[in-house]
This record gives C-alpha cells, sequence and structure tokens, in this order.
C-alpha cells in the first residue's frame, strides 16, 4: 500500500495538520487556532482529532508512515520533552512525544519549530536550489529562531539544543535576556526586540518624531516601525540599523564557527531587509 | 606488508617528524627548529629530508601509508592552502598539501594543527575517556585555535575555516583584530591577550603594582603575569579575571550554537585555569 506522512505545525496561534504522499505533495489539511485558553490537554485533543480524521479518510487506501510534529523551542531530545516554551505557557518539561505516541498509536516525530524550518529550506528550498548541504536558518520573528543542518541532516547537539543563534551575545553588556544571557540576538534582531529598542528610544527623546508618531499606539509593532522608517523617521531607521548591526555580529560569529556556505534569513522580520542589510553586512 | 604512517608538527618554531604504526604506536621521532629566517624553500627541504629518511629506515620492512601535516591555520581545503598564517611569514597562498605531494610523491594529508589537536583529544585523550564523539578543543597558546569534532569527524565547513573560535567576538565594541572583526576571544583569551591586557592597564595606571613590577621588563610574558597574580597582585589577578570573562562568554556562544558534550582547554595559558575558571564560569 502506498504510505504518506502527516506533518503538524504546532504554534502558539495555529495549529495545522496536513497529509501529505511522495508523489502528490500536499494533499490534505486542516487549520485550527490553538486554543492556549483551554490548556494543553484541550491542545492535544484537537491535534489528535486533526490527525485521526486524516488516517480515517485514507484508510484502506494508503498506510500512515508516521506523523511529524513541529513546536516551539526549547525542546529536550530524543525524549521530545518541552523545557519552557514561551509560547505555550503551562506545556514545561511535558513529554509531547510520548504523550503523542499514546495516543496516536503510531510513531511520532517531534522537533523544534527552527529546526524543521531549516530542514525544509535546505532540503526544498534555497539549500535544493543552489545545492548546499548545510545551512543555517534565522527565523526572524516574535524571537529569533535557528536550526543548523551539517550534511543535510539537523544538528541537535547532545540533547537537541543546538542552534540556538537567537541567543549569541552580540552585545555582552547588554540587557539580561530569560535564557540568563546578556545581549542575546533575538533581544534586538526579532519583532519583540526591534519594538525593545524603540521604547528604549523613546524613553531617553520622548519628545522625538518617533516618540510623537508612537504616543497614541502604546501597542505599536516592528510593523509600525517598519512603515515610519519608510517614510524617512530618523530614530526608526536608526533601529533597524541597531537591528543590522547585532545581525552582523551573530552571523559573524556562526561563519567563524561553522564556516557554512549559506546563511537563510525568514520570518516575517526579513522583510526589513532592505533597512537592516547595509548595516548588517558593513561589520 | 605492515603498513605505518607519518605525522608531521609543522610550527613556528619547531618541525617534529615521526612514525607511528597501530601495533607500537610512535616509533622514530625527529625534532628540528623551524628555519624561520632561512625561509620556507629551507623549511619545507628539512621536512621532506626528515620524512624520506623515516621512510628508508622502514624501507623493505613496512610501507608507508601516508604522510599527515598540521600545520598553523588559517587554510583552504581541500587545496591545503596556507592563506596568511601569523606564524609562517611568507608562506601566503601556498600549495603546501601539493608541494608536499609533488616532492615525496605519496598521498599527503595536511591539516590545520587546531583541528588535528581537536580531533586528537577526541580519539585518545578526554574523548575517548569519557565517550564523547563530539566536542570542541581551544588552545590558548600565543592565539587561540579552536577545532570541533562532530560524530568523530573535524568539522571543516565549506572550505576548511571552521572552528574558529579565537575569533568569536566577546567584545563587539573592543579593539579591531587583524582579522576584521572587533574583540576577539584570541585578544582577550590568548597569551598574547593576557599581555595586552596588562599594556592597558599600565597604561592607564603606571604607578600601580603591576606597572612597578614589570617597569624593568619590558618583554614581559603571560608567565610573568601569572607569576604575579599567583603573589597576589590585584591587577595581575583582575587580567584573568578579564580573560575568564572573555572565555565566558565565547564558550557560551559555542554552547548555545553547538550543544556539545565536551569543550577542552588546552595550551600554555590553559595553566591558568584556577586564575581564570571562577569568572569565566560565572557567566
Amino acid at each position: 500500500m502506498e504510505l504518506y506522512s502527516i506533518g503538524v505545525d504546532l504554534g502558539g496561534t495555529n495549529l495545522r495538520v496536513a497529509s501529505f504522499d511522495r508523489d502528490n505533495g500536499l494533499r490534505e489539511s486542516i487549520e485550527l487556532s490553538t486554543r492556549r485558553q483551554e490548556g494543553r490537554g484541550a491542545i492535544i485533543s484537537d491535534l489528535c482529532d486533526a490527525v485521526e480524521s486524516l488516517i480515517q479518510k485514507f484508510a484502506g487506501r494508503q498506510e500512515c508512515a508516521g506523523i511529524g510534529v513541529a513546536t516551539p523551542g526549547p525542546m529536550e531530545l530524543p525524549e521530545g520533552r518541552l523545557l519552557d516554551p514561551p509560547n505555550l505557557p503551562g506545556w514545561e518539561n511535558f513529554e509531547l512525544r510520548q504523550e503523542l505516541e499514546r495516543r496516536l498509536k503510531r510513531t511520532v516525530i517531534v522537533e523544534n519549530v527552527a529546526n524543521v524550518a531549516a530542514l525544509a529550506e535546505c532540503l526544498l528550498g534555497q539549500g535544493k536550489e543552489l545545492r548546499f548541504k548545510s545551512l543555517c536558518m534565522l527565523t526572524l520573528g516574535t524571537g529569533v529562531g535557528s536550526g543548523i543542518i551539517l550534511n543535510g541532516r539537523i544538528w541537535h547537539g547532545m540533547n537537541g539544543m543546538a542552534g540556538e543563534s537567537g541567543h549569541v551575545s552580540v552585545d555582552p553588556d547588554g540587557p539580561l535576556c530569560a535564557c540568563g544571557t546578556r545581549g542575546c540576538l533575538e533581544l534586538s534582531a526579532s519583532a519583540t526586540g526591534l519594538v525593545r529598542l524603540a521604547r528604549e528610544r523613546i524613553a531617553q527623546n520622548p519628545e522625538s518624531g518617533l516618540g510623537a508618531n508612537l504616543r497614541h499606539k502604546p501597542d505599536f509593532t516592528a510593523i509600525d516601525l517598519f512603515d515610519l522608517a519608510k517614510d524617512g523617521d530618523s530614530n526608526a531607521i536608526q533601529i533597524f540599523e541597531a537591528q543590522g548591526r547585532a545581525l552582523g555580529r551573530g552571523l559573524a560569529s556562526l561563519v567563524n564557527l561553522l564556516n557554512l556556505p549559506l546563511y537563510v534569513l525568514g520570518g516575517g522580520v526579513a522583510a526589513g531587509w532592505e533597512l537592516f542589510a547595509p548595516r548588517c553586512l558593513r561589520n
């Protein structure tokens, strides 16, 4: 019988479940909201129900080879134990792989979503395009996720915690990160980091154009900063330059340690490339 | 016929050539000074003569499987082209592997000495002892060399330049390194770096105990600083603390990126462990 697989993207906002086979690629997909308010049990039930409904759909015609689940990190492998995922509060020390295998009675692989993104980029994206089997991908989103692919495989390190580029220090005397390190790349190169840099500037100089523009929008986002920079606001432009400088420092460490042929930037914040790239590439 | 191999340690000071076989380990060795004054041609001749003399010694009884040469980096692989080795001036862009194979008419492998040290530590040293197949070794000497071993093999990166931990920035606003990065680990964690830190302090405060102690020794070394720190000189102690802080920052980046089970410190400066470790391990 022909084989297919099921992929699950368990994020803090969306829960996506889809089936794939070798000949047709994506077959069926189910997209749900992640019911964070209802807690872990409800989310696990939603996930398992969606997987079962796909399995039922193909029953008798195709065989499910296994289920791959991407979740926010950090996660300990091979156990598939979530440590303290900021986007999934209440999941600390939860052995996700074991629980899913118990409920679904099938082989489940769980993996940090940043590693999955990097592997996909290697096998299906720029890695395939440029014929590189090793790369590092940084996803600049709410945080900075990252995965390292060496010779076509995820580099997990001793317990799945490798590839945490977002926690390379680029400002050792800078602010303390929740991880315990000072001046982590994530604190400057993520959407949250850009907002943090903007708040710092506004606090220093409330009467600046930036302060005036955002006075009536206390919940401003990186997109607001992007729009202001595009409109020529000098403080907003400097915030993206600071992001670029941080990213350049982080990438320089990656280059010196890993000497990879390809570094890929993804995530929503990568849309600001033109604003941060000049400073990023300069040193 | 039984096989043996020849290993060459081509350093800026010493040129060591030795033969090894599987049953007996080290068999014969030749130790020469590296004739840097006479230039590259003389050194290559010394190296080839020493190799040939060992081959003659075993002729008819054992077969030479190949020759491995460790040299200071940076070096481009697979060509074995030296780039700009600070310890071997005049060797820029020299294709060492090709030249040695042409003269010796045998298979030659050339490798960055820091990578060789790391591989030896993995196969014969702490890696073997603790049963870890992945590690990073930092050799704290004149500079900071480093090699990364993943699953028992040197991680070379795309062209042999991986594992340059000495050029991870630990002080991004710090002094400019010859490599183009600011505040490289090597500038604080090597013997040269310790002397640099001491000169900075003496310039700031010539009347300190450190300044007074070293006034009549303009060519003081890291060993002098070590002795002063052991004697309780507060400035000397603080220099080793600064080294420890830099090393801690560099190791934190390595931990976050590679998540290896073992980090090994070697080289002469590692003898200062008790002086720099407390600060190194604290953050």
